[in-house]
């Protein structure tokens, strides 16, 4: 298979409720990644978008279709990946997929969501459908229950005691904060304090409110081309080394590898593998803190830290830029936002920006290799993506 | 890139609503597409499922995840394909550029669909979604309104009267639900006579209830293989000659080339230019007659019959078996039923036991080549597939 890079990246800023649909927000961040890599629009040979609830949120099924006529891409393939809040990842490795294997030179990918139309409740209705709808939605449970229940479970596992952990996430949140105040793209963009975490309601024991990602508007796209392709197109092409997917059902099913996400250490493991590389190599990870808990989770499952210690290393600030691992430098889906279709195309816009020494005042200095981590569900998809610099 | 090949096809019967999930349904199209080549669960590597709406239907979004484990295959990646109706072609599409570029060596793609449970008027409604939401359903198009029009261009297009394109109309239906009454596999297993469909209500002038598809339950799904691992699986592995696929924006956008459909002649150029085949190849296809006017469109746009004069050829048999192309023997999606995310590869089951010779009383003699069509909202996604006897 031939190598295959990210040529161009592009990403809307991400906000609360705003009048454009999200085909409209899809066109700014594909024109910006497509405009960065100086190629014409006819030279986009497929679409891989995502998209969680464009029907449910703006009447509007198949939107890849009307994005790519928008885009001045009619008649170009164009296929929509609903894998929940992993969409745009899913959607990026099959990308890679069909440029690694020589069918197409230069595609586009992302994704895009508008979630903020239907309000709080609505969307966290509709948000719950990517749980399972026989035993968890049936049984009341929304997503910040699924990790709040996790977070127990963490303190338990862990013999953490849950006001010590809740310090922990604390940490997590006040960091997604600082970077996000510094992402101008980033939904919120204000520090979080320690008090105003404290302070802030219970959404769902132990979780506060400044542990949960808001509701997000959002887009986010990029330009995967073969090497041979982009030697035209950029001097920065960031290389694709390595990309894993995998599945799980649900929580129940995963009852043997709980709080761990089963479905992340597979998906790790075949990026790790198909890269050549480790949780040591890796400079920046830009990873699924939907939860402040899911934060420390992840890293434990990506390899970052041994199970159970990820909330000492955030504390330590280990997770600093920095650090021994710079944990969400865009300011993660907390700060940022997570617009969910778009959200691993902006995880992966992160990391090229970062290792293409594009980030201002939260560049990771010198960073050579990057991954992104993305969760649909409660582990229903989990996307990963190593990313290397090639010049 | 490899040789891929389908090794086994599974496809439940096509009804009108009944109480069993889409995630049911598709275990048991998909155990049937396993058992029939023999290999366990652990072999498939990974799953590309094709659905339209499982959220709005059923309150399930990302169910591949739910599906991969209720089938035993937790753990594998599992994309979901949204592209309107042609949602499990897209699905399969993507699963054959997995094999071919050597990734993986058996995989299962298909599709599912639960959408009687809503109701016509809902599911009426909802399946307008994949049309632009801006511009046509907003000024109050649903789909027999589309293909109503394009029948009344069809008609002003080719100078055929309405009341003869009406003729010939009513015999691409008369054909539909012969087969469909072989078919144990079909919807609706009733012949229709000339008189039930001239007494048929008016739908969308000149559209009537007999030139319509129903709303449908149902699931089919192909093991995809490289043609090497195959050799284990089956005796009679059916090769994928060529695959197409191409979007196109709404209607307006479309005006230069109505009433033909644009996308689909760009992605029957694709299949036919990977296959090295062309129409005068093909023995039988399965195409997208949601209205009895699509099965005209589908036919000429394939390049089956000269533009305007397909009607004519139906009035004369042959697309009848034995004809000059067996059209939709299976008793296509005005009979056999039409489970959007499902048709893509329940066209594929057919024509792979066509090519096999297991279709009795429909068979194609002797065919050795068959085409799928799939048509997703007004041209948004066609997705073709040329599929070869390889023994």
């Amino acid at each position: 298979m031939r190598k295959v890079v990210i040529a161009g990246a592009g990403m809307t800023r991400f906000t609360g409720k705003q009048p454009r649909t999200a085909i409209e927000l899809f066109g700014d961040a594909a024109s910006d990644a497509i405009n960065e890599c100086g190629i014409k629009s006819k030279q986009v040979q497929a679409l891989f978008m995502g998209n969680y609830l464009g029907d449910f949120e703006e009447g509007q099924a198949q939107l890849q279709a009307f994005t790519a006529d928008y885009l001045g891409l009619a008649g170009i393939p164009a296929n929509r990946y609903e894998n929940a809040c992993a969409s745009a990842s899913a959607a990026i490795r099959d990308a890679f997929i069909w440029v690694a294997s020589g069918q197409y030179d230069i595609v586009l990918a992302g994704g895009a969501e508008c979630a903020t139309k239907m309000g709080t409740p609505l969307a966290t209705r509709t948000f719950a459908m990517s749980s399972d709808s026989r035993y968890e939605y049936a049984a009341g449970v929304t997503f910040p229950g699924v990790f709040a229940m996790l977070a127990h479970l963490y303190s338990r596992r862990y013999n953490i005691p849950l006001e010590t952990l809740k310090s922990q996430l604390y940490q997590v949140s006040i960091n997604a904060h600082y970077y996000g105040a510094r992402n101008p793209r980033a939904q919120f963009q204000k520090e979080l304090t320690l008090e105003d975490a404290r302070k802030s309601p219970v959404i769902a024991s132990p979780l506060q409110l400044s542990d949960c990602c808001p509701f997000t508007d959002g887009a986010a796209a990029v330009i995967i081309a073969s090497e041979e392709a982009a030697r035209k197109l950029t001097k920065k092409p960031v290389l694709i080394a390595g990309v894993g997917q995998a599945s799980a059902g649900s929580l129940l099913s995963q009852k043997e590898f709980l709080p761990r996400i089963r479905s992340r250490e597979l998906a790790a493991e075949q990026s790790y593998k198909m890269s050549g590389l480790g949780p040591k190599d890796i400079g920046v990870v830009e990873l699924h803190d939907c939860f402040s808990i899911a934060a420390l989770i992840a890293l434990e499952g990506l390899g970052f830290f041994p199970y159970g210690t990820a909330g000492q290393a955030v504390e330590k600030g280990e997770t600093k830029i920095g650090g021994k691992i710079a944990l969400n430098p865009s300011g993660g889906l907390k700060a940022k936002g997570h617009p969910v279709g778009a959200t691993g195309a902006a995880q992966a816009f992160e990391v090229v920006r970062q290792l293409r020494g594009e980030c201002g005042e939260r560049q990771v200095e010198g960073v050579k290799v990057g991954m992104t981590d993305t969760l649909g569900g409660d582990g229903g998809t989990i996307c990963n993506m190593i990313l290397r610099r090639s010049w």
